[in-house]
């Protein structure tokens, strides 16, 4: 039997990145989306707990459903699999983001959330983004990546409480595949202040990413930088184990 | 000088954990509040990047400002960063949540959001919460150890990317403290359909947790069970360094 692989974004079930993932990887696998009605970017691992939380049918063809949700890109996987119970996922797909979701933004990304919900329920994981924000970014150069990556996601059996950060440079080719750590960055100068017309003040998220460690060649960012894809373990255990080793003593 | 705290929270300025905390705190800092104007539980790491932030002084005294405002929990912290650069803060702390906030649902808190966001921006961070969800619970038995617990992470010159998350049992006193592990757990049974009076389907987030590894000792569920404070250090470089090396062979 075919895999049936789950698939959700941040962008919202219309986004040309979600609507590219579904193309390539329709010769592979059945799909069942459930994908947020409208955009839910820097949503993280966000979940509706004080509104109910509504699903509609968008279409229905063989070996692909598409659901949109009123939700999170959290709450469209726990609606998605308790939902649809009776055929369990092989996998659960986030993105293709349209966004560099590498190094800290991996916090405040719900592409992200939905590899991580994916994992935390015990599913192989793995999200995707490419480095362009725009929402008319070319995919094109992804495509020869996706299907592979999300079959070597299953054969790879990735332990439990872990998951794929997968992020593509804005590039017409890539130079190749690279295992890294997530860079270590800070958002600086990340709030603009505006007049309203009639008075008072508002504000806006902007910011610029700074490198704390651009020389490092091991990260996500050198990679990106360099052309290559840049594929992140990521753990779910957020326990920092040397940590625990030496708080001990101290509150011994 | 005395030192500066910045405190933040998810369930909103008026939440009684967060009055309880800034008059446990004021003894021994000047502090700083910039929290939610409304409950933001559940909202792990997000960010608002679509509208406008507001935000607004709800009382200012010797040592004591408060302000609420319209975004995120991590919105509320890098609005008081931004806004109020002439003192930076020695000590972001989060809480204290009406709720537990251990195992896995440091993924969703909110609360835990405010500390991730204050050592992104490399400050010391600690995040408080107890596992009564009641608006009415009982903080009383935290008071001797907020403040010793705040003096102490800042004391312990916590390396970077790094917080604690502390969580304190539903309980009138405390056997003690326990450094642990983040437990391995997974929610279930998560969604409930309701019929709306007009027609139609709408569902609410609900669920159990389901304990993965119960008859661990080490973990921040077993100290909570039996009664010690749970304080679990934190790493916000999220990278799963075994998979690195496992993996690396794998796209060689």
């Amino acid at each position: 039997m075919r895999p049936l692989f789950l698939l959700s974004n941040d962008d919202g079930v219309t986004a040309p990145g979600l609507r590219f993932l579904i193309e390539a990887l329709r010769p592979i696998a059945d799909i069942l989306v459930v994908a947020p009605d409208g955009p839910r970017s820097g949503f993280s691992c966000s979940i509706t707990t004080k509104d109910p939380l509504h699903i509609r049918q968008v279409s229905h063809e063989e070996g692909l459903q598409v659901y949109a949700c009123s939700g999170t890109p959290v709450d469209c996987v726990k609606m998605a699999l308790n939902l649809f119970p009776e055929r369990k996922p092989d996998l659960v797909v986030g993105g293709i983001n349209h966004g560099d979701n590498s190094s800290v933004n991996a916090h405040y990304s719900g592409t992200m959330g939905v590899a991580i919900e994916g994992a935390l329920q015990g599913y192989p994981a793995i999200a995707f983004s490419l480095c362009d924000h725009s929402p008319n970014a070319d995919f094109t150069p992804l495509k020869p990546y996706l299907a592979d990556l999300c079959l070597k996601a299953l054969s790879l059996h990735l332990p439990p409480f872990t998951c794929l950060n997968v992020n593509f440079p804005k590039a017409p080719a890539f130079e190749g595949i690279r295992i890294c750590r997530m860079a270590h960055s800070r958002w600086i100068k990340e709030v603009e202040h505006r007049q309203h017309p009639w008075g008072g003040n508002y504000y806006w998220l902007v910011g610029e990413n700074l490198e704390l460690e651009p020389e490092a060649e091991d990260t996500d960012r050198w990679a990106l930088a360099h052309n290559y894809v840049a594929i992140t373990p990521t753990s779910l255990d957020v326990t920092d184990y040397r940590l625990i080793e030496s708080l001990r003593p101290q509150f011994a």
